[in-house]
């Protein structure tokens, strides 16, 4: 966390080092992202943050139809009985369902009451395995039909008793992979391609550095035979998993019975697998890049990237209002970073301009500048760098329009190796006995620790026991194998400790 | 329809002449465009549908954020008791509810069942002017904070009884606009203007010609003082109503309390709108440009512009499969219309490619080419425009890639001048007396009648006991007011009667 000393009060109360929980609140609220509904445990999205859930689709979307997957869409209700066909994936899920049993609102003594009941109740998909599965029973029939490569964008529900905006809602939005494929080789490689993916979005378009690495079997999908994830490591030290990607082996297969006959007429049934990012990354992106005076958006999937608030003392000014419609012109459209499209928004409402200007500030926009008279005079304008608010640039228009591109990538560099450093930092590799491990962890690390796990449940429950999971097996900045650092005794590979949201 | 004799068999069957229903749904299936689940009254949108729906969506998208809307997302659940404040609202409603009652399933004598009951039960939106209100409630304070500009995309469920693919369904996906407004005069003019996005989104993208009009009271949005909308006449002589745009005055604002403070102080409540727009748009479509070898989609929003059916007898050859990546690389990214851009699909699969070329036809892809070696060598392709697909055009390679913006736009142009002839000829005018109205929609028509009605309710019931009913007091294609064609007594304005989905 940053510890320079400021001259003004931060925008964001609490401040981070005060109550992180506090301030994720405050932030997410102070930058117009989200709310908590009324509605028990469901959010409502204002613009701002749906403006970003809108470019993490836009830019996400591109990606997965890049690697040949194409869009459907599968109905919102799953019968019960199509759950119940896979076992370990209900008895997963069934905890937190919503049931629809009735078809039909009647008044009773005044009041709204649940008639005409369903003969078979319907849960409101926590996720589609199933109800696709249903599908590709029917569209699979030979070889020639696979790889079957969908991807669904969708609302899901699965019913929270301790809801958090973004990070754990009753409803969320997400995208959800879910392909076919004739091989086991080719299904695998299939979700490691997807995981792969996950890490190149999460970097390259949220600036968030991740550990991409596999699940312990514990934390597994409920009916995958091996899950991948990527983790980031939260401002407090905590992991966030930020996106999850399954091999289900012939599991949903045989549940759905997905079978092809293959070119020497044999009858197999498929190999599947499923993979999802949702409106948590927006709580991760919170949790990464934010700061004491709100949100601080990546660049690459900011909603707007200049924002320019017009200084009129006495109602609208026709030459600075001219001024500002002429910089945007100019700048909008300009590329940077892998091609992303400059947005400018000139923010004309009738509030006062102090308050525009920490608005945006609180919301995060990568780039702000104010307009005025003198402005319009000299042609010199003061830029105001999200990543560093409190400085600001003086530079001439032409300057900006030329180089804005360049900002956003600044912009963008700096926030990746500032949490890269933090992660990197985070990466506790000197713990390496349980009495370390305890203490490590009974004073909130922060941190994750690397270092070797035997592998058995039982020293996992003893991890559990501090709230602490395994939250991978990691590909990249991992440790060597060696001692289990929880017993002390068996032999295992290094792998990634932590608590988690 | 085409009565033109062809040589061969149609690809789809029943014909449109045999059996118009029928028809449709082969067409939808043939189409790869969507089929009903298991899941009673849902759909399953495949990929070629939902590409279709992606086209709508980015275009409308961007239709609705130029004229200044944000887009946001609300809960998918709806307490019963926000229902309840606006009575005509729950009561248009409440028969086609689905109801969540309980949040588990739990395990008794081997079966699933629901647990946990809720409080509250809750409904699944099946439109969010009350769960929107709610939130609004909370952000409008003062006159700065309006007009609210909201948009929304989601999927929302009015329980079917009798579901339709894309006509009717219990799931439905759509866009719905919610605004608040100072003044009457101002949220009037909200809905009046986006009732005119509609129009100009229906005709100048889907080519769809529509008449504009007024509901009259009967058939209003419930809980709306005024409803307006645009209907196309299908190829059968139906109406199809493809899109509402409604003037709540203060009915919902009074209900959710949305209020604020003016200029001089006082406390007023705001003015609200809604209107939306949703996957019905494609069983218009299907409807208005399918013929008896299936669906022809409108250039503007088809998924793909040109198909390209390598024709490789024993398996790939490089020279055919260089030919072809060059030709989409020099098409790729053209612009046609007002401003779209080519997009080229090759057709690589492992199927047979008189198979493939019948799926693109039945897909109704604008433009297909098969290449050969033959056409390798003479660089001329037979391109098969859909808009007349016995018809084989012989193109230079070079003219295709100079001039296929030209070639799309004259698909778009036949698509909805053939539509427009259609809907004036349905347009009977001629139909002054009962005798001929009741002869007329006995006959099955096809078409609408535009004459006078008087307004009375008595009057609209007979017409309803022949299933025909006031489809809208018409801005465009109207006729002049004179004696009620149904009564023959009152006067009254001329209206359009019709049959409808």
């Amino acid at each position: 966390m940053q510890t320079k000393e400021r001259a003004r009060k931060p925008a964001i109360s609490p401040q981070r080092k005060e109550d992180y929980a506090g301030w994720y609140q405050s932030v997410v609220a102070g930058a117009d992202l989200a709310e908590m509904a009324h509605v028990r445990g469901c959010m409502v999205i204002k613009p701002w943050g749906y403006g970003i859930w809108s470019q993490i689709q836009t830019h996400l979307d591109r990606m997965i139809r890049d690697t040949g997957h194409e869009n459907a869409y599968f109905p919102l209700f799953i019968p019960v009985s199509y759950l119940q066909k896979e076992a370990d994936h209900v008895k997963g899920f069934a905890k937190e369902m919503a049931v629809v049993t009735h078809h039909r609102l009647e008044e009773r003594d005044g009041k709204l009451v649940p008639a005409a009941p369903l003969t078979e109740p319907l849960v409101v998909r926590p996720t589609s395995e199933t109800i696709i599965g249903e599908s590709m029973h029917q569209w699979v029939k030979s070889y020639r039909d696979l790889p079957m490569l969908l991807n669904q964008w969708a609302n899901v529900v699965r019913w929270e008793m301790r809801p958090r905006v973004f990070l754990r809602t009753t409803e969320f939005l997400w995208q959800e992979g879910h392909t076919a494929h004739a091989t086991s080789e080719e299904a695998f490689e299939e979700t490691v391609k997807m995981h792969r993916v996950y890490q190149t979005f999460a970097e390259q378009w949220c600036a968030i550095p991740v550990i991409p690495g596999e699940k312990p079997p514990s934390e597994r999908f409920p009916g995958a035979e091996r899950s991948f994830t990527i983790e980031a490591m939260m401002q407090d030290g905590k992991a966030l998993q930020a996106g999850t990607s399954h091999f289900l082996g012939q599991n949903f297969a045989r549940a759905a019975d997905i079978s092809f006959s293959d070119r020497d007429d044999t009858i197999s049934h498929a190999w599947t697998t499923s993979w999802g990012l949702s409106t948590r990354m927006i709580g991760a992106i919170v949790m990464t890049h934010g700061d004491d005076d709100g949100l601080r958006v990546p660049p690459r999937i900011s909603p707007e990237h200049l924002v320019i608030v017009p200084l009129e003392r006495d109602g609208p000014d026709p030459a600075v209002t001219a001024f500002c419609e002429e910089l945007a012109q100019r700048v909008q459209g300009k590329r940077f970073g892998p091609g992303v499209e400059v947005r400018v928004r000139i923010d004309a409402r009738l509030h006062r301009s102090v308050d525009k200007k920490w608005q945006w500030i609180r919301r995060g926009a990568p780039l702000l500048v104010e307009v005025g008279p003198r402005e319009v005079a000299t042609r010199s304008l003061p830029v105001r760098l999200r990543s560093n608010v409190d400085e600001v640039r003086a530079i001439d228009v032409d300057a900006l329009v030329e180089n804005i591109g360049d900002l956003l990538d600044e912009i963008h560099n700096a926030y990746y190796a500032e949490a890269d450093a933090r992660l990197d930092a985070g990466l506790r590799r000197d713990i390496t006995d349980w009495e370390s491990f305890e203490a490590f962890f009974a004073n909130d690390g922060p941190g994750f620790v690397v270092a070797p796990w035997c592998g058995w449940e039982e020293c996992e429950r003893r991890a559990a026991d501090l709230a602490v999971t395994v939250r991978c097996i990691p590909f990249e900045r991992g440790g060597d194998p060696g001692v289990c650092v929880i017993c002390g005794e068996r032999q295992g590979d290094s792998v990634i400790f932590g608590r988690s949201y």
